[in-house]
């Protein structure tokens, strides 16, 4: 149901600190907390001892004791100190460590064999974190499965009725979209040449006069979905490889999976334009929350009518082949790790 | 569980309308609406793309169009229309459509295969919708199975305890009871004569003097009883088998199976006496639904002990004899679908 | 899971009286009520007729009529009337009734088989009843297999970090314990001799100087913890066997299994001290309610990790052990009817 063996955002870099955050990753429960040197940990939220959650605990130095008997375990997961006189404890009585890497405002844990961690495979989500850029954004806890999300996102043509009071657009079911997949990364392209830039797009770009406009989803596996969207004036050179020429920003969706029908969804905007007007920034991140919690109504509604509906299966039309080749990638990366545990067991 | 292939009531005529509506029904997600020629389409609650409810969709005429990705399906089920730039779809695409009939002032929907449906099998509310007859009454969704209900209402002698604070009388507990199964019909006669007639009654035939008093409770497969009850004054001639000489009002009950364990219950009360006094009417229907809640408080305790309790039989006294043949017919159908599946099969 | 044929707390004295209280134990549903002799009924919670909680019933005299169709059932569980001319019921319509015993403040139930209820093996909960003793408390619906409070309980290290806030103590920690079983009773005890006393116990014993102190933590099968806590003036010859010589407590917990994660925690304080004031009494009982919230948040934290991570096995130190015997037993206890059930098989 998961894909192992993968990092996936654990929090974004403002929701861990010195106290423990508590949040459940891949059916893992999991405690979250920075060390003084700002590091993030992230072990099994189980003390060791009789299984009372650590993010229940008492922070000492980078240590957590635990709440009920005091345990004191460490940053790497091992017993280290039973406050009764002459009780020893040996570091083999330990919780489980996840590795983390904070990366693009991101705190991204691996899930899997920690000794695999590998972070040049943490998504590239270089807009995040690029000083000629600026992002934020929020997050939401949704109950349903975290590919129903991916779904949503690598078909666009679903503003025109989930968005229709806000960002519902007639002209986006018009335009042609070219999907391609190369490895574990797809894309949905949806290039406009020479068209009115839109409202918004215009005021980005701050000229007059026709645009070429881009839509292009990425999905990058496991489970994120990051949208180039954007306008470049005609005859700037904007081209389906390269488009710096104008105005340009990045939704950015993170979908980390919790349980089968219920998922931790970070999602943002990135832009290169405006990037001081602090203004804007909190204009904008009000507004895309606003209109992704109508994807939420509905993403939820869709899930509770799956689970209602067992015997069903969904179907695909054109628009949906982005989601479907993410769902080949994330099926196949399944698959791998079963035949995996096979030939291992 | 539930019987197949006969014709439940799905709702109140004023409960359907354009827009659509959500209910379950044996297990069943459905969407009902009126089409503008009035009749009434119900299709099975999910769009054939997707899944997500088409109850949360938007009405375009006859047709409804889905809110997530505007799959337009028609009153028949089928998909017509997809918005997308060349998009094609066939109505091999299609949503399942139960067969409905208005009649009786309710919307009756047929579970089981559709080409079975015969509207001569709608039990008879003949005083629901009869010209010299008025009819008024509500709707409770309640947590037990319907087949406690069916008990509850071939049994009057609940009244007394049940009932105690509204409309219980100890004389009941007196009157002897005759029983009668015919084919899906189940009939408990409770038949006093020369009493004197209650005040309601009283008031009900504006008469004084000795009546003969009637309780007929009618159980008519799969779910419903109707409860034949009035007056008449001694000597007019009134019998069991006809009795239009005083005044006379039938008791509806409809249970609609929603799941195992909870059901639909439509209720109300038709009479042929004071049918212009729309005062009367409002009153009456306050106090039954303030008698029924009663009842549905204590048949949300007994489904509660009875899941709790799955090792215990129910047990039968004489005065269950009604409900244990409601039971015998209902098992009767439920076993015959089981045979018909297995010879089929 | 629970240990059969024994007895159980069932209620407080107080909680019992006439009108009946409904309490599932052991996975029973049960109501508990009172005859004119102040005796207490127990009986399985559903009418033998169909099965309506018998706690939704009226009482007569010492029976109780069922609320849905008025039969009668005794103290004894047997249908004695069934309030229709003719009907007649048979003794052999009952509902099981369990063996109850008020002692030591406490009603006590005999689940499992009535023939060998033994009054002579109720835990001896003797200073809740002894009459130079006083005794009050309270009771906590608990969401937690009650084996983790006989864990909690005979361990007392633990109220250095739960109780932080209210009557956690280091110096505890640095105690030495012995533990020892013997049959059904284990005790884990805590001698400390010649120690300042702290001012809750000064002042109990209305003197200064150096006392001895105990706390002495006795496990009784099936599942009550009492606590044998004072001091002694040093050189009055208090020892670990006999210490009646100064002031002295008993903590009393009694945990009723309702479930496999849900408990009944009956707790109180008896003391041999300022037995007459009233206001004391009164300040102490929620002063070790305030206590107890303190370790019920804790156990049903743990509780909820236990059922979350299903692979994962409690650990064992040295503070463990009384926890550790007192499951022995249990575990004895459970095994041993798990055994008589194959050979009777």
């Amino acid at each position: 149901m998961f894909v192992n063996n993968q990092w996936y955002v654990a929090g974004w870099d403002h929701e861990i600190d010195r106290s423990p955050l508590a949040r459940v990753i891949c059916g893992e429960p999991i405690v979250l907390y920075r060390k003084f040197d700002r590091t993030v940990v992230a072990l099994h939220d189980a003390c060791p001892h009789r299984l009372l959650p650590l993010s229940m605990g008492i922070k000492e130095g980078d240590n957590i004791r635990c709440r009920y008997h005091g345990l004191l375990v460490n940053s790497e997961g091992q017993a280290v100190e039973m406050p009764i006189r002459g009780e020893r404890v040996h570091k083999s009585i330990c919780t489980k460590v996840y590795p983390t890497v904070e990366r693009h405002r991101f705190v991204w844990i691996w899930i899997g064999d920690a000794e695999k961690a590998d972070a040049g495979q943490i998504p590239d989500f270089w807009p995040c974190s690029h000083p000629e850029w600026t992002f934020d954004g929020g997050y939401y806890h949704i109950h349903c499965d975290y590919r129903l999300v991916i779904d949503n996102l690598m078909d666009l043509t679903h503003e025109t009725y989930v968005h229709q009071g806000s960002i519902g657009q007639h002209e986006i079911l018009d335009a042609p979209i070219e999907t391609h997949a190369e490895g574990n990364h797809v894309t949905v392209t949806r290039w406009m040449p020479g068209i009115d830039a839109p409202p918004f797009w215009r005021n980005a770009l701050k000229k007059d006069g026709p645009v070429d406009r881009w839509q292009i989803c990425h999905f990058l596996a496991p489970s994120s979905v990051i949208i180039d969207v954007g306008v470049a004036p005609v005859g700037a050179g904007a081209t389906v490889e390269k488009h710096d020429q104008g105005a340009r920003g990045f939704v950015i969706d993170a979908m980390t999976p919790e349980s089968a029908t219920t998922s931790h969804y970070f999602w943002g905007m990135a832009r290169n334009f405006d990037i001081h007007d602090a203004g804007f920034t909190a204009r904008f991140k009000k507004q895309q929350g606003g209109v992704f919690m109508e994807d939420v109504a509905v993403l939820e509604a869709q899930q509770r009518s799956i689970s209602a509906n067992p015997d069903l299966k969904l179907k695909a039309f054109s628009i949906d082949t982005g989601g479907v080749r993410a769902r080949q990638v994330i099926s196949r990366l399944i698959d791998a790790q079963g035949a995996k545990q096979l030939s291992d067991g």
